[in-house]
């Protein structure tokens, strides 16, 4: 079987000096460098790697501190410290000696305990039901991701018209179809358009700050979830002088809840 | 006037070396350590003292690595990367040379743009027709805020009912009063009890590992605000395997949303 686009594109090489060598994807390019997501997966995938990694993932953050360069770069990560049984993690992704990326992951041995969700997934028609987005894809990633809009698509037409609100609700995978894990999850969390175009139906300019990524599935349910699509919902909650945040979930198939994740963006005008 | 305790517990003083010495406050002592908000607003109070700090804050998340001891610690804020009007800072918290907080933080020199809520504030009774929380007050910290529940106080009984949900709306300031600004908005955003307790009415042991704030106000719209109360809503959206997380708003009097913050905790059981 040949090797998924996605790991090739985060794949890295370990260096001598304990940091990781990775290379932009032109598969997964985006307007101005690659596509955030991709970014995010790579900088999780060194802790995933890292021969002192203890547990799975519980949160991630990544801050996009300037738009990576096609070409080579350095993942710096370092155990700053480990409890029993847990770890914290810090990263840095540079290019030319320069942070590009910096960030902080939370990774633990999980054991079981009572559980419960408060945020149900909503009643959707399934992903069959709904018909795959074909609009036009003016960047390289978004042909890696089947995306099928229950609310909330790419507006109808950009005439600046102000919607009220932000929502969409969308089933998504990779494409082609490729087993859910930690690394392709994150990339996934990224996947939602900028909440500012479906507000006001106007391309200004945007760019994401920082991510933050809460798992709440272990290894074992991703692994359950396999190649089926996962639900995604996204809104803004405040817009406010060049910034705003996106709060978002994703659901499997199966109505469970895998992530929370919220960030905050740029936006010009 | 004398100096307001929270200007005393976040007090830092400047060493040679460029770090920061501050000291654990017992007039903000949790269980174990100290309340997490007043150490998240001490290292927030780094970077906000840096001399190459350039804007205000938009974004900050801190994770917690371990229990800080009473006694001194020293803050490290690095700005990774300066750009024309954005900087990203990484932070790490130490004592003995052991990391007890690591975090990052996004700064931005703002512009006038379009803006928006997308998260009205609800519609709740006001402040003085809230009577104040006056319930036993096992830990200092608690005695340096004022809340008010509108829903989603402490249960009434610890009989581990499962209350099926977890919001809570509070009005919550310093007690006593004291103007708003970017450290003491960083602290009311931990404020919240832990979301666990409300859904279970079950004290288990928990520990938050990681939070996020996004500012949505300036400096001037915090300094308006003055010492009025801020309304704040948290809620979580899944338990699961010893992790559970938290999404909360805080707006001002007037109805302006301030901040958005996101929190995952470790809980036990």
């Amino acid at each position: 079987m040949p090797v998924h686009v996605f790991d090739n594109a985060i794949a890295l090489q370990p260096q001598a000096d304990g940091t990781w060598l990775g290379h932009t994807s032109p598969a997964y390019g985006n307007m101005i460098g690659p596509f955030g997501g991709i970014t995010a997966a790579q900088a999780l995938n060194a802790v995933l790697q890292h021969p002192q990694l203890q547990g799975e993932p519980v949160s991630l953050t990544v801050n996009f501190a300037a738009a990576l360069a096609d070409g080579p770069f350095n993942v710096i990560v370092r155990p700053a410290r480990t409890n029993r049984s847990t770890q914290h993690w810090v990263i840095e992704v540079q290019q030319q000696g320069q942070a590009v990326l910096t960030g902080t992951a939370f990774t633990a041995l999980r054991r079981d305990t009572w559980g419960a969700s408060e945020h149900p997934m909503p009643d959707v028609p399934a992903p069959d039901e709904v018909p795959p987005s074909t609009g036009p894809r003016r960047v390289e990633w978004l042909n890696r991701y089947e995306v099928r809009f229950v609310e909330g698509g790419f507006p109808g037409a950009w005439d600046g018209a102000d919607h009220g609100a932000s929502r969409t609700r969308v089933w998504m995978r990779d494409h082609p179809p490729r087993p859910l894990d930690f690394a392709s999850l994150t990339a996934l969390s990224d996947v939602f358009f900028p909440r500012i175009w479906r507000r006001r139906a106007r391309p200004v300019p945007i760019g994401t700050v920082s991510m933050t990524i809460y798992f709440h599935a272990g290894a074992a349910k991703l692994k359950e979830t396999g190649t089926g699509y996962l639900l995604g919902q996204a809104q803004a909650q405040a817009f406010h002088r060049g910034y705003f945040d996106q709060t978002a979930q994703l659901w499997s198939e199966a109505g469970e809840l895998l992530v929370t994740t919220h960030q905050v963006v740029y936006y010009k005008e």
